[in-house]
């Protein structure tokens, strides 16, 4: 903590009240105080901020920032290439510039300032009563300004955001003329923009790698990056011929340099086993030219976003690839973002695989969980959070998981366009006990396979309880369960080991209770929604005049009404045994919402900006 | 605050610095200090604690209390008799010992400690990490020992609780042993024992009182208490003949001393007058002798109950009573609440009526809000809060009030045993005002008229939306509305002026949608639910299983389904009009609920008991 430059006055005895006083000087002490310490220490070293994401698409802004769980906070290194009369940096729950919690440096031309600020549901700045973005130290480099700040994940501050697992939707803004106050700001104004990260990056250690492990990299052969905002690049690489079965132990993202801000996110597929052979193709995956098989294309075998790190199986297990029964065919798929239109951009970008001949103990599998793909599962047209959960029950595990249980590792969430939250929790005999993998901030625009914390064991007889959030705000119509783009999913795809028959454990409503739901609207309301047989599922779900009560008796029904469980080895056969009507797993005890964990009170600093001596600032 | 009488350490330089020092200096000050200014003080004076309520059915613990609303803040003056070992004296939700907030005096047999405390849900006791109970002072007088402190409205420690207008469970504890710490105190075995009142009294000034004043009291002529917990007293009076029409301005209470602890409340209603006589009557409401004429005497007088003061009209307006067309007959009704079963006490509590010949501009009037008292309203069983609503609508206020408006000043909250909440809440324009009166820890054994902070005016076309809530947890089957004590109400009785014709303003759901929920009920669950006409609809509900899609279902039909309103002169007289299948009124804009304010940091003490000097305590 800062340190009062004034002369003790007086011989105050314990040292708890000097620490107090200090927080009372800090008014007076701030305008005088010099960034001493940091303006004198040495750079940062690499390692000590180990994970890196450009925040703006030229890459003039670059976070980079580690996690102390111990402290419960994060550092951040703010590498600002052009400083023209400061800049915001925040968070906010889907990156919207209104309600953000923002840190700002603001210069009026003459000195600067660092504050911790919000911003209210019209963009307005105000400062923060409690300073809990707190400025370590300002360093001046020849690539830009650093700026060191740390932040502890919960603050107790109401207007502050929380950091939680899962995403975090980073905010910057640009001041591009001087600023004589913090509340002169109004950052819906302002040049910015977001960049989605998972902030909380999972504290693992790297399990030993073997001395045989060999590398391949399937990457982008010299692509001209096409001057639009989105392109989804397909280029197809094939395995050695003869290639026997190795597991996959580990994979990296290679990042075309100077292209950090434009590769958005990348997958490697391997295609379906089925066919002797695939197509080369290099280019845009939604071009007339793209072969139709490349469609077959879809088993994941490794997948990264921007922010995130290598990839590392668990030592006991790896992903199989090659060998008899597995397609030597690869498809590589990168989202190339390009919001600047820049022309002319060469890459080469791609994911290099690790992967050994001496099979580790287990195989890797991957299970799907969630909701079925049909259109009895559906959400109303307006609302801002409409929840449906998927259940994967303990008739299905009994039956199908070994005895000593699975191991999950990873999980990755996808929902479609109206996905905000999903969840996974793990219950046994009808209590909660763990969240599998939780994002209170998913984006659609971000779907990284993530590493999990902690693996979770998973026996014979447990549930796992999936549960997505929707808004359909926008939306006039229905929206139901499907595979279309406005059409949606629940679904976390679950990496595990050791790897099972099942496939995939999945619910939807009993298609005969949605049936006796359309009728009761029917009635009820005296509207002629069309009954007749020969109506689809999703027909009768968009004739339904969407009021309060036909919402809220959806709401109910979904809360009620038995599931069609899906238990299969694949996404055809089912397990035996009776899957339909059954009843919905009923939850006795639930998982308690963690309480915030609040920094001490001297931790918390008063609102008043610091002054920081950074030379004059000027129009870049 | 408390100061400490250590010399100061040094001369640190500012008052602000000095108060945080304190704060610290409390766990080594707190053993030294003696309460020095409370002990030498004279006693508090009468006018300092204006309300006075005993604690016990003995009267052996006292509270007195103040409230100031520019401070947000109840100044507590509690009177022990006969100290034992410490008491225990706090709030909680309903009265239970369990999650309670309380503030603990407790002796080792040799020193004795104050402390801010909680219970946990097994009644086990933990100190407060902040402490909001502030002690200011103890003082032994020959009537026993006075302990004064104070606690915030809100303190913003989620294990404090947070005094509201309305009711407030307060609760309190004798500690018969010597304890060796708080943590060793399980309040669950204690001996004591739960007394509400309306904390928070309204800050109104006293209206003028005009010189021509006469008084009357209504009073039991030496009633024997009956030596049974609970008895309803009737005692039937008369106006003198010929009197003529008068204003009441004023009353208050006259309780017998030494019976304060006995007397729970009193009503004065009057008889109708369509009768000439009505029997002498003096004895319990439930006997079989009672005349049954009585059950005539219905309309409210004057009500009082333990805790309140004296009732005032407001300037402009009186209660009329006397004249043509109103009856010369009252009845008194008084509940003794006798747990001790005391034998032979002799009783001449009742109410006295001031009024005056020199009549004042307005009559006042009370009009009935709230629910019909219909089955058609009911509440499955097993749920611990639902909420039913209630509607006067702006269709109904446009008719029958003055383009003037109404002025509501006092209000009274009814329910039957499974409210547990009521609110009312006017509506303009379908966006929330105003609250009339609230109270969320409402008991029905505690129906008090409240005089409301602020009068609320009325205008035609607002709205006034009374909601309540309910706890069935006990019962094994639904709760219809209607007149039984086992049947629920919900009804604000609002006093106010210019006196309208409208005596009542209230609605229930249209029974032609209830029909469809029973049908639906039936259709849905395969559930033989006899819909045959000749069924009653309480026992419709009956037969219903109480599943979660029906609870939902029914909590949905309540939220959406047209309402029949019910704008009438009299419970049999509508004003014309078409008031069946009405809309619900529909709210665009919420009241915010208040944040609440919390005490700035310094007033917070650290968690230390604080040790008193009271002389070694015993065993009484």
């Amino acid at each position: 903590r800062m340190q009062s430059s004034r002369s003790k006055p007086c011989s105050c005895p314990s040292l708890k009240l000097r620490e107090v006083a200090s927080m009372y000087f800090t008014l007076v002490a701030a305008f005088l105080v010099i960034l001493v310490v940091a303006l004198q220490g040495s750079a940062p070293r690499q390692s000590d901020f180990p994970y890196k994401v450009p925040l703006d698409p030229q890459g003039l802004l670059e976070l980079s920032w580690n996690v102390s769980y111990p402290e419960q906070a994060v550092h951040f290194q703010l590498l600002i290439r052009e400083l023209h009369f400061g800049l915001l940096f925040g968070m906010s729950d889907r990156g919207e510039f209104e309600n953000a919690d923002l840190a700002v440096l603001w210069s009026d031309g003459h000195n600067s300032y660092f504050g911790d600020a919000w911003s209210d549901a019209k963009g307005q700045l105000h400062m923060d009563s409690q300073q809990d973005y707190q400025l370590l130290g300002a360093r001046r480099a020849p690539e830009g300004l650093y700026l060191l700040f740390r932040r502890a994940f919960s603050t107790c501050d109401p207007k502050d955001y929380l950091i939680e697992d899962g995403t975090v939707h980073l905010i910057y803004g640009i001041l591009e003329k001087p600023v004589h106050s913090l509340q002169a700001i109004n950052v819906s104004a302002l040049h910015g923009g977001l960049q989605r990260v998972q902030l909380l990056k999972p504290n693992i250690s790297i399990p030993q790698l073997p001395r045989d492990m060999k590398s391949m990299e399937i990457t982008a052969p010299d692509v001209v990056i096409p001057s639009q905002e989105t392109t989804y690049w397909c280029y197809m690489a094939e395995l050695p011929e003869g290639f026997s079965k190795h597991h996959i132990i580990m994979y990296e993202p290679v990042v075309t340099a100077g292209n950090e801000a434009l590769v958005h996110h990348m997958e490697v597929f391997q295609c379906a086993a089925d066919f002797d052979s695939f197509p080369r193709y290099n280019g845009p995956c939604d071009s007339k030219m793209k072969p139709e098989r490349l469609n077959y294309c879809r088993h994941v075998l490794a997948a990264w976003a921007m922010g995130a790190q290598a990839f590392y199986y668990p030592e006991e297990a790896g992903l199989a690839f090659g060998g008899p029964g597995s397609s030597r065919y690869l498809r590589l798929e990168i989202h190339y973002h390009n919001p600047l239109v820049l022309k002319g951009r060469r890459d080469s970008s791609g994911i290099r695989l690790y992967y050994t001949a001496t099979l580790r103990p287990y195989d890797a599998g991957i299970m799907e969980l969630g909701l079925v793909y049909t259109p009895v599962m559906a959400i109303p047209p307006g609302e801002d959070s409409f929840i449906l959960t998927g259940y994967c029950t303990d008739k299905c595990t009994q039956l199908a998981l070994p005895s000593a249980g699975i191991r999950i590792f990873a999980s990755q969430l996808h929902t479609h366009l109206a996905g905000r939250k999903v969840v996974t929790v793990l219950s046994r005999h009808g209590r909660e006990r763990q969240v599998v993998n939780a994002d209170s901030h998913y984006s659609p625009h971000f779907q990284e396979i993530r590493m999990l914390k902690e693996v979770v064991a998973v026996f014979p007889g447990d549930e796992l309880i999936t549960t997505c959030t929707y808004n359909t705000e926008d939306r006039s119509r229905a929206t139901v369960g499907g595979f279309g783009i406005l059409e949606e999913m629940c679904v976390n795809y679950v990496h595990y080991y050791p790897q099972t028959q099942l496939e995939l454990c999945k619910s939807a409503v009993d298609p005969g209770y949605l049936h006796r739901y359309f009728n009761l609207v029917n009635r009820f309301n005296d509207e002629e929604v069309c009954m007749c047989s020969q109506v689809s599922v999703p027909q009768q779900f968009y004739s339904i005049p969407w009021n309060t009560f036909n919402r809220d008796v959806l709401r109910s029904l979904y809360g009620f009404a038995p599931i069609s469980v899906h238990c299969n080895k694949s996404s055809a056969v089912r397990f035996p045994g009776q899957w339909e009507k059954q009843p919905l797993p009923s939850i006795t005890e639930r998982l308690r919402e963690p309480s915030p964990r609040c920094p001490p009170s001297p931790g918390a600093q008063p609102a008043a900006p610091i002054a920081l001596h950074l030379g004059q600032l000027r129009r870049v």
